[in-house]
Formats: structure tokens, C-alpha cells, sequence
């Protein structure tokens, strides 16, 4: 290796910011902080300011989580999760994206949309929609998760069987390719007002896809958005979910309490990708965080001692319930992890979420508010250096891109990102000046173009002569 | 009659404007006029300038048309529809509505969703987020209708009956009464901080519906949004149609080429209302119309020439071909109608379209013209005073409450609708100096309040104790 090289000036750290349009997202109880904006989750006053905060911030993207799911898991009913509003209620993220659009230039948006609850052809219009109205930057977080209560609320007989719901996702992804990719060639919209041509017919072709799971047969009705294909985001981390991301995911979000937890799902996932035909830098993978800055390390801590107060054990319980799966009503919130009469599978789910303190015995409601200040990933707390110290760390053990950025109270959150941290990275040139030009995914990939790069397996569905 | 009554002020004349998110809506070939900009459909840029100049003009609703269908009937591909951009492409009208709705205070959104296409519950959810977004400014055009097309884009294995389709959006109807009004009791989401209580569980309850043609079993995802029901357009003029608007409808568009034409429909809906327990006057009806209004006559006139040179007999005559299910591209431009051999359906499906000049002698190319300045309705060419004559003397004539504003090219009609025909209307005391405060079921219905009336159907699915 040469002395230029091995002094390469290290990458860029990117950065989402992980929201849900909700009063609560990853910190149960927060918003009942007199700072804190969430119960402004239903008004467009509070999308358009994030959004302008976190163009200030220079922020790769808002990724907004969602699911049709409600949280009945904990006591059985989804009293606790209205009481505390455990992602309950929790609104359809696509309607606000164009008001965000319009008082920003350069944010990305990275939507959910579940390729097991909306029909194919309508939802590629909507995104091919999205990509013109937002000059690009628009990005699909893919998800193909099912729970109970979603899948009752579609009146579905029951839940998907795991394997099962990715080999529909992918038919849904080759599908939505075709109408992406493959029905309007480049330059058949010539929208040539002399010769009165709109389009031309022999440039665009009907769709016609006969599936095990879906059937169309239908051009696009959509015009090419200047990105065609969504940005693609993902988040599975199964064995199942990995090779789905290896074929189709641009950007990976992972999540996880300590960077051993991270680095081999990163290294995996990659892998994958070089077995689908494409490059391991081909996915950026951003792990999810919580950032308590302070000018100081003593305001920080000051923060987060007073965010602690506001975290609620019931509600943590219920969230945490949700996730896992268990119901921690009918458990003693005293009772250590390790004393608990549970199978072994949950067991090491909980474990998922302990392993940042592998030494110490956790308790149920320990476990739950641990899990409180946004979410299951690190809360880094310090000052701007020791912050950017921990993020810099981070990304050097696991070889993960960025953060997702999770709060514990919003807006100031990001805020105090903009603020205190982005200077502080920029003056250890690990973080942009400004924004690069174009769309979202070439913004995030300067190397590749507006539309999905060659290797990738979309690619395949592109018109053909 | 008392001499006060006799002489009460005659009521105001409402009015949306009529879009649908493509190149071309009602005048096909009009895009290619320098001063229009439909071609910036596309875009937000467009939408929010378009929002702003209806607000200007004291405008009650944005009604934007849609459907999944491409239109290819005429010359039994999509060829034409294509080159001539006849409503293809055509994109999502939901995902501009934030932005629009960021820029004005009072204007209403009036969304076309089509009951045989989006499941009901997240479809649900999408616009109690739209009517929290917007503060209540949301309407949803309910449509039923399927075309060939849309059916084959859906992956449906034909087109469902006429009445059929009815039967199925009464019970799509009734499962979204039943999440928008029944879910979430009044005063559920008490949101305080103090005690940490978000929602009282004991006010929220589970939709269970098991219907012949819909299964849920949730409760809704969304909090109860200003006016819970958005508010409800419908557009049928079948006998079925009718009977389905008089039991859900709260705004209708009609449309013909006479106040002959208008006049029975408006009568005969307002019956089914009352047969369905509700009020004549609980549905108000929208009449398409187009104005072409010049400071002068002349003025006027030279506009209206102006635009004709840019009609296209070739687009007219496909987007007609969809409306009406025939091939004109089999028939002879310069034939008489009544000449063709074609069956006496559709000999009296094209009368519909010819009456408003009965004693004329209609060639097929002649007919698809004629409807190409705004598409089936009045187009009322002159001064404001004339325009004004006109518009008084449709609602006098029809029992109609306002008109659905089509345009010849775009934004100018609507930005001469507000400079020149608003100030004469609101002289004769026909037209709002200013919108009316609330939701937009407020707005339009000042006595009914923000949600739905008691006797309307949807009022029997309220959350009861």
C-alpha cells in the first residue's frame, strides 16, 4: 500500500434521520417532555420544520419507519399502547413528503411501504409519482414484515410464513421493476410541442407479467422519474432478509446495541451482494443511534439525566413487548433476564438487546428503559468531540456508512445535530460541506448515475429494443 | 310567500376547479399552446403556484380526476393516447396534496380513490392523514368505476358488473364509516402531559367486519382527523349511481352539454337523498364548466379562436373513444353521426353529447372537437358580465349550486376566473368576499358543522358506548 493511499482521507460519514409519524417512535414516554414537539406528529408545520432543520444539518435523508401493525402484544389488548401512544396511533408517512419537498432542495426522503399489504401496480405509480414531484429524491424502504395485528387489519387469514413473504417480495420487486425499468425507454417522452408528440408509442411498452403471487398487463402509467427506480432501502437481518438485501438494497438499516453486534451483519450482508453480482460498496449501511450532545460533557449528561426522568417503564414494557414478541405484563419488571422461565429463542432475542454490558445481570424493566432513549442502538452522550470520537469509532469497527439518527426528543435533537456535531465531524473531514448535486442516489453514490447502476439486479428489467 | 323571502338574497355560487394530474384532462391537444403549462404537471412548482391562484380566487375545492386506466381503445391500442398524451401519463393526485395544502389556509382538496382498487384500511388511514394534514380541508371523490384497462393493470380477470360494483363500494363504504367514525370515541385522544395519559382505551375500540366482500379486525390506526368522514364527492348519473350518491354524497359533479341535460339528473339525485333519509339540500352539485372571459367580448372570442387552432382531432377523438367504448378510429372523421351504423346504445350514449345544439347535423370528427374545449360541458365565452349572465342563468335554470371549472389551458383560466369573473359575481352578490372558517364540510355546509350530518348514513357507524 502507498503512503498516498494508506493517508486516503477516510469516508464521509452519511446520516438519515429515523422518524415515525407518530406521538412515539424508539423513546417511550418522551413526549411528555416540555420540549419535546411529538404530539405536532399529525401537522404539516412540524414535517416542514424538521425538514428545513435537517437540510441544515446537511442530513443524507428522513427515513420514516411505518407498519399497519398496533401493539396488542403486551396484557394481551392495546390498552397500554394507546395509553402511552406505543406507535399508536401512527399515519401514513407518503402524504407529507411533498411539503417537505417543497421547502428543501437537497433532502432525501426514504419511505415504508409493505410489498405484502399494497398492490403492486397503483404503488409503483405512487413512488414514480414521488420521484417526479421531488426531483429525485425519493427513496422505498422495503418491508415485507407481517404482523398478527396487521394482518388482521387486512383481513388476511393469518401471517405469512417468513421464507414465504420474501419469495413474494421479490416477485413484487421483479413486478414493480418491469414498470420502473422496462415500460417507458429513455427519451420517450419527448413532449415535443411543435410536432405535438408527447410520447413516443414505440417507445413504450405494456407490461405483462404473469406471476405465481401477481398479474399485470399495463404500461406504466407514470412517466421516467429522474430516478426511475426508488432508492432502495432495507432493513431485514434474518439469513433471509440478507440475501433479499444483497439483491435489491441500495442502503441497509441495522440495528443493534454494540459494534459486534453490527460488524458481522454489515460484513454478511455485503457478501451477499457479491454474490448477486454487484460490489460490496454497492450497499451503505447505516446503524441506528441516538446522539445527547452538549456543549460540554457535563451538559450533555445534564440532558440525558433529564430525558431519563420522562422515560416510562409501562410504556417501555409495551414497546418492548411489541418487538419481541413477549408479553412482559405477565412478567415481574424485578425479575432478572436470566431468571426467567422462557424458551431459549426469546431468550436470545432478549440477549439481542443486552449485549452491550454483556457482564451485567439485567432486569425485565431495566432492560425495557435501557432500551428507551431512542431505541435499540448506542446513545453516544458527550460533548461535540467525545460525540464525533464514538461515531468515528462506530464506523472504523463495524464498516457501516452512517447513522440512522434516532431522538429522544424531537426536534431538538436534530437541532442540536446541526448545531454542535456537523461542525465537528466537518472539521475532521468526515462529514460534507454541502450537499453533492442530483438525485438522492447520486448523492449518496457519485459514481453511479441517476438510475440503479448495471450490476444491479433491476437492471435486468430495462427496456430492451 | 312573504314579500322579504321573495326578495332574499340568491344563494352563492361555489366552485372547484378540475384537474387531473396528466398533460392532458379535458382538452386534448391545448398543451401545446405557448402559454399553457400542462406540461409542468410534474411538478410542485405547478401545483403550489395552481393552489395559490384558486385560494386567490376564493375557489372552494381543487377536485383532481383520476383512474388507473390507459386509454386504448381507439385504434384498439395505446398508440394515441401516447403521442397525444390523452390522460396518459396520468400520476398520483394524493401526493401533492401536502404541499398545495402548505401554501393556502381555505382552499379544499377533493382526491379521486377508486373503491375497487386500494384495500379499505390503509386506504383508510391515508386520508384521516390527509384531513390532520391539510386541518380538514380533505375530500375524497368516491369512484367505483372499471375500465378494461384497470382491470388488466390490477390483475383482475375481468371487469365487474355495473351494479355489482356498487354493492361492493356500499360495503367499502360502511368499513370506512366504521373506521373513520366508530373507532375512536370523541375526546379519546385526551393527549396530556401531565398525566401521561396519550388515549383513554376504554374510548377506542376494535373495527371487527366480516362482509362479503371485506374482513378487518383493528382498530383504526389514525386519531379522529377535523372532520373524521372526509368530505364526500361522488360523480354517477346511472340510476344505481344515483342511488348511491343520494346515500353517501355530500358534493356531486354533473356534467352535459345543457341545462336540459343537468336539470333531471340534479332533481333525481336530490330524490334518492331524500329517500335515503337525508335532506334535497344536503348534496350540493358541481357542473363542469369552462370560461373564457376577456375584458371585452371580443377579447373573449379572440381568446377562444386562439385556442381552437390547437386542438387535435386525432387526441380529441381517442380521448373520446375512451369515454364513450368506441372505435372512432374505424369510423370517418367526416361522417354524419346519425349515418353510422352502430348500435342504438351508443347512438344514444353520443346523443348525450350532442344535445346541447339538437337541430345540428353532427359529424364524428365535429363531435370529438366540440368536446375539446373542457371536455362535456358549457363553455361560456365573453365578458365577466356575460360569463356572469351565463354561469346565474345555469344555476337558475338547473338547481345546481356552483360549477366544476375545466380549462382550455392552464393556470390562465383559473387566474382570469379570479382577475375578472370573481369581481363581477361577488358584485351580484353571487360569490363569497371570503371563505367561511373551519373544516371544509364547514366551509361548503356553514349549519351542518365538521362532521357528518346525523342523517346521513355514515352518522350510524358513530362510536356508541
Amino acid at each position: 500500500m502507498s503512503a498516498a493511499s494508506s493517508q486516503a482521507a477516510k469516508p464521509l460519514i452519511r446520516m438519515n434521520a429515523f422518524a415515525m409519524q407518530s406521538p412515539v417512535h424508539q423513546s417511550p414516554g418522551l413526549w411528555r417532555h416540555p420540549h419535546d414537539r411529538s404530539l405536532a406528529y399529525n401537522t404539516l408545520d412540524y414535517w416542514i420544520a424538521l425538514a428545513k432543520t435537517l437540510e441544515r444539518g446537511l442530513v443524507d435523508a428522513l427515513f420514516i419507519a411505518d407498519s399497519l401493525e398496533f401493539n396488542d402484544i403486551y396484557g394481551g389488548n392495546t390498552d397500554a399502547a394507546l395509553r402511552h401512544a406505543a406507535q399508536v396511533p401512527k399515519h401514513d408517512p407518503l402524504m407529507s413528503i411533498s411539503a417537505m419537498a417543497a421547502v428543501t432542495e437537497h433532502l432525501g426522503f426514504g419511505v415504508t411501504s409493505n410489498a405484502n399489504h399494497e398492490p403492486p401496480y397503483p404503488f409503483a405509480r405512487r413512488m414514480s409519482t414521488l420521484d417526479h414531484l421531488t426531483g429525485g429524491r425519493i427513496g422505498w424502504n422495503v418491508v415485507t414484515g407481517y404482523s398478527k395485528s396487521s394482518a388482521r387489519a387486512l383481513g388476511q387469514s393469518g401471517v405469512i410464513a417468513h421464507d414465504d413473504r420474501y419469495d413474494i417480495a421479490d416477485e413484487y420487486m421483479e413486478l414493480v421493476y418491469k414498470l420502473w425499468e422496462g415500460s417507458w425507454q429513455d427519451g420517450a417522452a419527448v413532449r415535443d410541442r411543435s410536432s405535438g408528440v408527447f410520447a413516443l408509442p414505440e417507445k413504450v411498452r405494456r407490461i405483462v407479467h404473469e406471476g405465481r403471487h401477481f398479474k399485470v398487463d399495463a404500461i406504466h402509467l407514470a412517466e421516467p422519474s429522474p430516478q426511475r427506480t426508488p432508492l432502495l432501502f432495507q432493513a431485514g437481518s434474518s439469513s433471509r432478509g440478507k440475501v433479499f438485501a444483497g439483491k435489491h438494497a441500495e442502503c441497509v438499516y441495522v440495528s443493534g446495541p454494540s459494534t459486534a453486534v453490527i460488524a458481522p451483519v454489515v460484513a454478511s450482508t455485503r457478501a451477499q451482494a457479491v454474490r448477486a453480482g454487484r460490489r460490496a460498496e454497492d450497499i451503505l449501511f447505516f446503524a441506528m443511534a441516538t446522539i445527547i450532545v452538549g456543549h460540554t460533557a457535563a451538559e450533555a449528561r445534564a440532558k440525558l439525566a433529564d430525558y431519563e426522568q420522562y422515560v416510562s417503564t409501562d410504556a417501555a414494557l409495551a414497546l418492548f413487548s411489541g418487538w419481541t414478541g413477549i408479553d412482559f405484563s405477565r412478567l415481574d419488571p424485578d425479575e432478572p433476564i436470566r431468571h426467567l422461565k422462557i424458551e431459549d429463542g426469546i431468550r436470545s432475542a432478549l440477549e439481542n438487546f443486552t449485549t452491550s454490558d454483556p457482564g451485567r445481570i439485567w432486569t425485565v424493566g431495566e432492560l425495557a428503559r435501557h432500551n428507551s432513549i431512542g431505541g435499540r442502538g448506542p446513545v453516544f452522550v458527550g460533548s461535540p468531540a467525545q460525540v464525533a470520537d464514538e461515531m468515528e469509532a462506530w464506523v472504523d469497527a463495524t464498516g457501516i456508512d452512517g447513522f440512522n439518527l434516532s431522538y429522544a426528543i424531537t426536534p431538538q435533537a436534530y437541532e442540536d445535530f446541526a448545531d454542535l456535531v456537523v461542525p465537528e465531524l466537518q472539521r475532521r473531514g468526515r462529514y460534507k460541506r454541502e450537499y453533492a448535486p442530483g438525485t438522492l442516489r447520486e448523492k449518496l453514490f457519485p459514481q453511479t448515475g441517476a438510475f440503479l447502476p448495471d450490476r444491479h439486479t433491476g437492471a435486468a428489467f430495462r427496456f430492451a429494443e
